[in-house]
């Protein structure tokens, strides 16, 4: 019995164990079946193309009417994968994160710049070729930053969905850039990629040749199906494991170059300043970072006893290979049980077994990829962006790639909290 | 270099030089933008549970007006993962599919018969405990059995919609079913569960209780979110591998008895008769089949030159370890690329760069489990079935389990046709 299968098994048992606690209240009286009149029961309508039940809520939500940023219900995710009608979205360069719509039979893709032979693409001409379909995670750069009361920000945010729902995963359907660019033929001394959306305010980002040949997409697909408008339909980037807007949507053109080009987006917002006034530019890769989902601020547990802790956790640096739970604040920490399939830059799924005593505790997750980064804590991560545990509140930057320790504070009442600070 | 990573980079180059043949006849003329005027777009409107792109019109196809079978659009897959939206449905007790419409707070799920402990759940209940998401296949026992002219039915199919479609494969989540019995306490003698869907007229399956501790799935969540109404909202039972109709729907009864129950879909049409008189009863495992979903039945190529072909494949036997795809009609074959993520009992999608000469030709598959088990020829199966080629167009009884390497033919005009006779 190897390590891992020991520890499903001990999992199984300390979970049915109690879960016991749990199930002994809700046990039947008699073992009696439901009623026979069997109510909340109505005939329902087939529909060719499915919709969820009229009793499901969830939605994206927007920070303020007409923002361009819509936070998916993270603590409602079952898995790893986030359903494309409540993936995230953020369009910069649009209204109110109102999408295109674009017809794809008129859609077509560039590849032009440092290449021997430039190339366009319809979108059947795009589907003909060799394809790939991989599950990866998307992240906003500014993700989880809503955690802290900074000044430019409306205010701190309470729930999952608040805090860390700009991000998600799915599985990706599209051409490899580097089947591409060999066709093409990548000229020498190219060096950088710059990718255009079809925005009419353009979102372009520069992309180094290394990361585009390495494992970037032309994405068409998402969950077995087309992209969702919000999402970049006909066509996106995916560039797994980078900044959320690199990713860009609604992809039209892509031009190789010899240096980056300084984009709006990479000028303006993009570096993290520190307080020596120095500022980390081109940083890319997001996480390590994990969150648990359930419980989260904002829920309430109706009662002491049994809960399956649940949570997703995600790297640049590849697969995850740990994540550990604490249920005392930090204090001390168990390892939680890794849900397959564990991917490589895609959300991992946590769980881990809770008897609540009824007392006011804190919970909280950290995790390791298979670089061995570990998620730091808040003044760990300070001492990586030299600044005391205040400057985050009082600056007036914005905060990206924010990944310390995230804790929820549970009271005796069962309510739970943000409690970062 | 080991022989996976050599099999990836031979088909890379494959892949590479073969495209080719299909850009050479796309490629710009000037290398130009497509023109800054840019045609066919739109401003959107965001949606807050989003929907897809008017311009998408993929829907599951009913056999016939109010008839129990809707099929998914294979052929337009794009991964493993089935849309919910588009999932199969097979509804025997329900009116032309058309699904119950149950209020989740006043759903209840029962365990009950042998038991020490009967118990009844809530849907807050069941979640709250331990949950697993795993990605598993869902194959109708019938399915592809339309790819012959049985005199029971109303003609040949043509399509992988028609033919294969009432198959399909998503992440389920929810609680195993085996955890549930170690809480009830599953008494001595006890060796089936009958589980019991709500419909007005019952679903009653018979489960042997060794598979029920295996990897039974009481399920509340697809692919992320909730179950759509017409897959069983709020409960299911997923019993991977296994005949469809096994997973029932609308859950509402788990029994746990001594002895199977030979309810009417175990006992009317269930059982496979041979021409020698004897009949396969609990036949439960589906595969091992693959199936190739591009280029298939109804589609054209419109020209000479470059296209993947790629299909699904999948087993009750696990892991699929090995696809292997003939352009000739079955004289040869060659290895296709199996795509990650490789689950057991899940979708595996198979890709093959395939360089079309215009001459008229037939594409076909056949996979390989990881127990084993080879998908058969027709003339295999027949032999497994004690009958005749001739016996699968002449008989009345119901085909299930029906799974030979499905062959489709190209014509020199480029389209495509079932050519399993």
């Amino acid at each position: 019995m190897n390590a891992k299968e020991r520890d499903r098994r001990r999992f199984l048992k300390e979970g049915v164990a109690l879960a016991g606690l749990a199930m002994g209240a809700i046990r039947s009286a008699n073992g009696q079946a439901p009623g026979s009149e069997q109510p909340g029961i109505r005939p329902g309508k087939f529909r060719a193309y499915g919709e969820r039940s009229r009793f499901e809520t969830a939605v994206r939500m927007q920070k303020s009417p007409g923002s361009s940023s819509s936070f998916a219900p993270l603590q409602d995710q079952m898995g790893i994968i986030t359903p494309s009608a409540l993936f995230f979205v953020q369009s910069v360069y649009s209204s109110g994160d109102d999408p295109l719509d674009i017809d794809p039979q008129q859609h077509r893709l560039l590849i032009h710049g440092m290449v021997d032979r430039p190339l366009t693409f319809t979108m059947d001409e795009l589907k003909r070729l060799p394809s790939v379909s991989r599950i990866h995670f998307i992240e906003c750069e500014g993700n989880s930053r809503f955690s802290i009361r900074g000044k430019n920000d409306a205010g701190v945010a309470e729930t999952a969905q608040e805090i860390h729902g700009i991000s998600g995963c799915s599985a990706w359907t599209g051409v490899l850039v580097s089947l591409l660019l060999r066709e093409a033929g990548v000229q020498k001394g190219a060096s950088w990629l710059i990718a255009e959306g079809a925005e009419t305010n353009k979102m372009v980002r520069s992309i180094p040749l290394e990361k585009a040949m390495d494992d970037v997409i032309v994405a068409y697909g998402q969950n077995g199906e087309a992209l969702r408008p919000e999402n970049g339909y006909p066509v996106r980037l995916v560039v797994p494991g980078w900044d959320g807007n690199i990713n860009i949507k609604w992809l039209r053109r892509i031009k190789v170059v010899d240096q980056p080009y300084m984009t709006h987006q990479e000028s303006a917002t993009r570096p993290s300043l520190r307080l020596d006034g120095k500022a980390r530019w081109f940083q890319w890769e997001m996480g390590p970072k994990s969150v648990i989902t359930r419980p989260s601020g904002g829920q309430r547990l109706p009662s002491r006893g049994f809960y399956e802790i649940t949570g997703l956790a995600w790297s640049a640096g590849g697969a995850i290979r740990r994540v550990e739970v604490s249920t005392d604040g930090g204090r001390t920490y168990k390892d939680a049980q890794l849900q397959e399939p564990v991917l490589r830059k895609a959300f991992t799924q946590f769980t881990f077994p809770w008897n609540w005593n009824g007392e006011e505790t804190v919970l909280q997750s950290r995790c390791t990829d298979e670089r061995g980064d570990v998620q730091p804590t808040l003044a760990e991560l300070g001492k990586i962006w030299g600044v005391t545990p205040e400057y985050w509140q009082a600056t007036t930057n914005h905060i990206n790639h924010f990944n310390p320790i995230f804790p929820w504070k549970v009271t005796r009442e069962g309510s739970v909290h943000n409690a970062l600070f």
